[in-house]
């Protein structure tokens, strides 16, 4: 069920004050039998004062064994279910840049490639180029002029790049141009229901005259298009609770996403310690902040369950610093797992701590993988995690008579 | 939600092998108040290892409070939400004698009755016929001619026997013949949609050719028809979960549950010892073991605690060799609970275990009712078993970038 049926009509306002603080990929595995977890061998203080008065349980990010992304993982996070509301892989692309897809746009996912005389492609990453040397050529192709179309390409990373097509009217529905294999042409864009012709044609002419501006290119001289999509229609953080949100974060990704879903970007923080100074100067502008912290899920992606504990450590150490600004309620999750011992996201449920004057305060200790097994919330998806700050914080109307 | 939706779009292929052991009706309950269950008076020295390093869970089958049949329980354990995915009587009915329901079949469990002078129901079962008088009987029915139609007919057990038939284009949905009480005829067959009139109109045949074959018998000279139905759409354990699956299985009941599902049988075996000999053989050709051992719940039926927790024992000392064949995930469950204290299947939860490398233990100590409820995979719907363990084998790709 989409909980945001019940919360749109019951959302109550007040003065209380929500803080979600997420750090990415949290939660881990032990990386030998009988030992801690990341989070069950970092010193967290802050957090395991926190976790005996308030209420721990294990979340599930989508739905039991499913490992989320991203997008779907933040989406479930922020209450949206993320198998209703998919958001397409161009405009997750661009919005991990900072392009911000508006309602009449269309974004690509779009990969350098290598073609040979015939036209055929002899290298689907163009050699694997390095960015330094792709960035200047996506670049070039913003001197692409279609007639009644605002064109934005912006380089990514290595082979990939993403193109913003602005215009009324776009349809999103178009095939992906990659053949995902060499030896044969890149395939022409087709449209896939009627509203999308006016983008294949479009992406036709752009495909055209960017071969004209890499023709010499050793690496790169084409293209291949992937992902086409419009922005989901997200309802907005005010629409579905009745928040006036804030999203502090470093990385354009999370920045991005919290957009999707109407809450404002604040301040240009460059580190977990400066997310909370713009917090403190932006306390009495919004109801709600989703305050994103990266470096947990980055040294889990490493491998690097030392450093992974470090960066639990610091997470921690900035909760004293929240709690003196006397939020109502105190969320710490992530949005996934990444276990160092796997290098990547995983479906094992996130440890989630709430801490609200209304909580029902259950028997665990600490803050950690499993203490939070025994906790009050249980074992509960995440699009329940919303409903549940709302209602810690008075912000939820009794359904019914 | 019917996760297949995920894992059809989601699964990859790898080498890695699951092992899934299903002790039909393991879940028990006490028989004096602060007693064990079954499976805690069990000595299950093995089950107990793998559940310390493993991870355990409280498994609903269907949801709280619904008893599952045989039918909908193992649809569950395979993934198959049960109540999406409604297998029809007859079906399971023939397919619980060994009977493949193929695509063009209609299946009906028939009853013996026994009619008086007027053609009106003296007794709806037959007198309680024995199984060795009435197999004879179904076996005559055989003897039915319908042109343009295939005729299977196939004793059960006492007045029941199963009725197939084959031709294009036969619709499942026919009203039952029993009237439910005697002093009056059976009804006649009633096609309730279009495309059913020619089961009707075979069924009405069918009836009249058998009384005249069973004319003068003493107990069953009649019959009433019910459950008829067709093959549920299924869709394969290769298209929802990219796997080539085996079923190793005594009974007749589970094999066809399996290959509606699209597992491949394999072996004849006759008891769990040889089950395991044919998992062994077979070791090297399939992705997934479906393993059905039968007398947990036989046992439970009868109401015969000791003997259940005697054939718990038995299930707890094969688990060795299946280890020693180094699957990459083993799974040992129910597909419902059968306490010998009820004498039947019950709702209780089904305790489940789920040992893999990439598994995060819990604080579990023993395979039980009582652990399992404070287990690390919570307490869940049977249909999230198999995502589980799709994860924990890495044949899941991550939901969304």
């Amino acid at each position: 069920m989409d909980p945001q049926i019940l919360t749109r009509e019951l959302h109550v306002k007040n003065d209380s004050k929500i803080v979600m603080l997420v750090a990415d990929g949290i939660g881990g595995l032990p990386i030998e039998p009988g030992g801690p977890t990341e989070l069950e061998a970092a010193k967290t203080p802050n957090l395991d004062r926190l976790a005996k008065k308030g209420v721990l349980g294990s979340m599930y990010p989508i739905k039991p064994g499913i490992t989320p992304g991203s997008g779907p993982g933040h989406l479930g996070l922020f209450g949206y279910d993320p198998i209703k509301y998919d958001i397409g892989r161009g405009v997750l692309e661009a919005t991990g840049v900072g392009f911000h897809v508006g309602p009449n746009d269309v974004a690509i996912r779009c990969n350098f490639c290598a073609l040979d005389a015939q036209g055929s492609i002899s290298d689907r990453r163009a050699g694997r180029i390095a960015t330094e040397e792709s960035a200047p050529l996506a670049i070039k192709l913003r001197q692409v002029k279609i007639p009644g179309v605002e064109i934005f390409v912006e380089p990514v990373k290595e082979h990939r790049f993403v193109v913003v097509f602005r215009s009324e009217g776009l349809g999103g529905d178009v095939a992906d141009t990659d053949p995902q294999k060499t030896g044969v042409p890149p395939l022409d864009p087709v449209a896939e229901d009627p509203a999308s012709q006016k983008t294949a044609q479009i992406a036709a002419e752009f495909v055209k005259q960017a071969q004209k501006l890499l023709a010499g290119q050793p690496k790169a001289n084409g293209l291949t298009m992937r992902g086409f999509s419009v922005a989901p229609h997200l309802p907005s953080y005010e629409d579905a609770y009745g928040l006036k949100a804030a999203a502090i974060a470093v990385y354009p990704m999370y920045k991005g996403l919290a957009q999707l879903v109407g809450m404002s970007l604040v301040g240009q923080p460059g580190s977990l310690a400066e997310e909370i100074d713009v917090l403190e100067k932006s306390w009495h502008d919004y109801d709600f902040f989703f305050i994103h912290f990266k470096y947990t899920d980055s040294r889990g992606e490493d491998g690097n369950f030392a450093e992974k504990v470090k960066m639990i450590e610091q997470f921690d150490a900035i909760v004293p610093r929240v709690e003196k600004l006397k939020p109502d309620v105190l969320i710490a999750t992530g949005d996934h797992s990444t276990p160092a011992a796997m290098k990547s996201h995983s479906w094992h449920p996130v440890p989630t701590l709430l801490w609200a004057p209304t909580c029902r305060p259950d028997r665990c200790q600490a803050y950690s993988e499993s203490e939070a097994l025994y906790g009050g919330l249980g074992h509960f998806e995440a699009v329940y995690l919303m409903p549940l700050a709302l209602a810690h914080a008075n912000r939820l109307a009794k359904y019914g008579a």
